[in-house]
């Protein structure tokens, strides 16, 4: 099977575990769309009644498109599932997210939700993260400042541009550095480091945040426990 | 001396550190006010050529009124001295700032300054911290989550207002969320609590970050070296 197809494989899959009258997070990126996708589809068909919350205003748009009923993080008291993909996954369920620059809103409904699901090709999976590289959220006042701490520090900074070559911004409006770090030894090292400087909001490393990982393999998906 | 002389005396005291060719960060409040005026004096009187970078937009407005040439933080490579007031200072050095709520850009800009000081009228002294409250600032999304999640660990959250009764919204369009906790036993393990929050994007704690503070006494101004 091609990436795709795995990616819509994991996507129909995830979606089994959505039960009636769930408040669902939903992720961002390509993976995710499948998801959201077969979602919709279950609400259309099966008449389905569950409350989304979305990572990103593009996750928004899909879902509504769909007929699924968003609601604002902040009007649900929890969210009783999250599925959302990610860039990179090690055995000990560490990841990587921010490839599609929505890792904070994405972690603040990861943050609020009982029960975590990760959906990811099998392309995904490694041994130790890091190759994808670690997207890290900086506010805009300063941020050259902590770019250059970065370089200090050997992180291989890049900052994260847009087609039309300016400075990405995030739904709130802040940049994205990505550090091309390669393979780290030491994660929970790396996120104090991050989390410790001024300037940054949030990091694109998810330590240990998720309860299940369903992989897209070749052969069908492959359910992941949590240790 | 009333509390405004104690404000001026301190702030006329700080600026006889700034030399001629400094970058130096300005700072934001009540006392840095009286400081800033007294700045731009000296480059008036005595054609002090420094540069500036604030740490609010209004107390861009109130330099640039003076003449006092500012720069973008980012279009600095460091800051020679940085002269900010506090909410409160202990023995230690360790302060509480962001009544403000400028919290962020000035933590920003005191930690890309080299030399910082803090001028303060002597009711803001204290043993220990907390009674003023801990500013923290939020991102909007999911901000209800992380209010919600104090009030569960007892730090007594309140949200900061405008005189018009909506949320109050920072220079970088936050939330703030004051923390009624009362003097803090450990004001170490707190600021690593609030740091780990997923959403918080800064707070006020400013914990042996300043080499000096000088105090406004009714004696005149005491200058305190960092131990």
């Amino acid at each position: 099977m091609d990436q795709n197809e795995l990616k819509a494989q994991v996507g129909a899959e995830a979606v089994k575990y959505v039960k009636d009258g769930m408040i669902v997070g939903l992720g961002t990126g390509s993976t995710v769309r499948y998801m959201v996708d077969a979602l919709g589809k279950r609400v259309q068909e099966e008449g389905l009644h569950i409350v989304g919350v979305t990572t990103s205003t593009r996750t928004t748009k899909q879902a509504e498109s769909l007929g699924i009923t968003i609601k604002d993080i902040d009007d649900v008291d929890h969210i009783d599932l999250c599925i959302d993909g990610a860039d990179q996954v090690d055995d000990d369920f560490n990841g990587i997210k921010g490839g599609g620059g929505a890792l904070l809103w994405e972690k603040i409904v990861n943050n609020a939700s009982v029960k975590k699901i990760w959906i990811v090709d099998q392309s995904k999976l490694c041994h130790r993260i890091g190759a994808f590289g670690v997207p890290v959220e900086v506010i805009p006042f300063g941020a050259q400042h902590v770019f250059n701490r970065f370089v200090k520090k050997g992180y291989k900074p890049q900052w994260r541009m847009t087609d039309d070559n300016k400075k990405y911004r995030t739904d709130e409006n802040n940049y994205i550095i990505d550090l091309k770090v390669g393979e780290i030894a030491d994660p929970h090292a790396l996120a104090e480091d991050l989390i410790h400087t001024v300037g940054v909001v949030e990091h694109g490393l998810f330590l240990n945040r998720v309860d299940m990982v369903i992989v897209g393999r070749d052969n069908g998906p492959e359910v992941l426990q949590a240790k």
